[in-house]
């Protein structure tokens, strides 16, 4: 443990509230043009549509694409399908760019902060580098460099994304942690050769949470969030 | 002007000061190891190298080979020149990484500390990320986010440098501004449409310096360093 140089985070659900950000945000927003909206679902219907818009795109059915835009893909859908009518080109791009304005967990920023002065941070994200970056300007996320799914062009789990980060970093594997509240990205970090710590976000998909309650392996740290990472890394 | 979102710095020359750092590490190291150098002049050869081993990168005579390693080759033959026999592998290793260790011009970290409240910034810079990453670490400068050159696997004046920073940025190249103390990379980026911001450094190359001692062109904005350069962009 000793080795660790630099800490990558997966961002979605792991260090921002995205479930809560967009009810927060569609709430206030579709009331003021009278949009009657379950936003929650809304929010968990977009969400639902991530990892399928994203095997597309693994397995070559649609070519490499950000997620902005495989957002704006679903939202478009979407929109249609919750009774949704009269917005405006510049409104739904609004709408999309939510996921540049999303809100930490009350841990994420103390947290981050403290293990910046001590590893490399960085998000390992399925985002793309604008998005990631005005959410860390939003949001005060005290990245050292935006790891966007664009620079490799591929998607996590693949291994081509973490490889190419610890590549870039000019790091061997076991001097990157990857650290996430998603079981499944640290296997596959760990098939790599990497480092691994795990903290449980159970309200990350609110009453539809079905896993991720606790780590599923001994991955080499578990938390209880980011602050306590940060102290059990010495940082 | 108020369209300006991102500001990119060119790096070596503009936000830190490669030959004193070069001459300031190396002098205490080789009298370490009884080494009889002028430092200074081998401070200047390795940069002399720079540009010829880009070149021969953009030419297709080598294939995409990062800074680092054009680094490396240059130092390898460079030691061979100036007599030095005797040096581990580490020590090598060591001496390549001095590009990683550079400290900045005075003014550089307080106005890019003040820059950043108003705008993301980032270095645009032939360096690969690690370099630039672990040079922030080491002298504090606090970029948003770091693009590398093998992010587009180019070398600037490349035009491809310029448009996949403003692309992952999300941003059109007017929203833009390169910043730099080489009037050559402010005319590259003007000429795809970026703002343009240049300060000058008289004393980069000591006293072999033969150019960029004012600017000349009429860039958006002329400064005399980067603090300077805060003020006149209102942060």
């Amino acid at each position: 443990m000793n080795d660790v140089k630099a800490i990558l985070f997966d961002t979605f659900g792991s260090v921002v509230d995205w479930r809560s950000s967009l009810i927060a945000e569609f709430t206030p927003w579709g009331e003021a043009r009278g949009l009657k909206v379950d936003w929650a679902a809304f929010a968990d219907a977009w969400r639902g549509a991530y990892h399928p818009a994203m095997d597309r795109v693994r397995k070559g059915e649609l070519p490499w694409t950000i997620l902005d835009d495989l957002h704006r893909q679903s939202l478009n859908r979407l929109v249609a399908e919750f009774g949704i009518t009269g917005l405006s080109e510049a409104e739904l791009d609004h709408m999309n760019r939510v996921w540049h304005r999303l809100t930490p967990w009350p841990d994420s920023v103390a947290g981050l902060t403290r293990l910046k002065t001590r590893y490399i941070i960085g998000p390992l994200s399925n985002g793309n580098v604008a998005l990631l970056l005005n959410m860390a300007k939003y949001s005060g996320l005290p990245w050292d460099m935006i790891f966007g799914s664009e620079i490799s062009k591929h998607y996590k789990p693949d291994p081509e994304v973490y490889l190419n980060a610890c590549r870039m970093l000019g790091l061997q594997p076991y001097q990157v942690m990857m650290a996430a509240a998603h079981n499944y990205d640290l296997a596959a970090a760990r098939a790599l050769g990497l480092r691994t710590a795990f903290f449980a976000r159970p309200t990350e998909y609110g009453p539809h949470q079905s896993k991720d309650f606790a780590a599923t392996s001994d991955w080499d740290v578990v938390a209880t969030d980011i602050k306590d990472m940060a102290t059990k890394m010495g940082a």
